[in-house]
């Protein structure tokens, strides 16, 4: 199992119409195949500047590398990650 | 439900016995109260310089307090957190 996560924030305020459109966008990334137990997280801490997470999880590396080459990702990432995104940071995982 | 995560560093080499000493101290941590779905992960995203991450949940605020409270965790921060970790960052998420 590999966890991939990225947490970030985005360029726009709160309850925003691009804030809607944005996470309008990333549920779309869920019915990508290979992706499962997708989450869209709140990042609540106050040790750091993140306000959202999202997080999915994939039963092999390759089924991971072939969500980065879908088309689907790939659109998604040219058309709202490219420029909704102030800053972020990815952290993937698997179990120890 | 709160998700709360540490990514980090340790300052030793892997499979060091420092390394192996700290990572049993942890598993402790999942014994206090209030703690559910603990896990000890493997960072393995090369866009960051983090090598681990501990996750637990809690199901609701008052609860995660009680743990940053709790004796053995204080214990735990002061024995190894404080002296075993070379760079670290907290994250912790609620769904959306």
């Amino acid at each position: 199992m590999i966890r991939h996560t990225v947490v970030f924030k985005l360029k726009y305020p709160k309850e925003s119409s691009e804030e809607i459109e944005f996470f309008e966008a990333t549920s779309r990334l869920s019915s990508i195949p290979g992706v499962i137990n997708f989450e869209s997280l709140r990042q609540i801490s106050k040790k750091n500047d993140f306000d959202y997470c999202l997080s999915m999880e994939f039963e092999t590396s390759k089924a991971y590398e072939e969500y980065n080459q879908n088309d689907d990702h790939v659109r998604f990432v040219q058309t709202y990650w490219a420029s909704y995104i102030e800053s972020f940071l990815e952290l993937d995982y698997e179990l120890i």
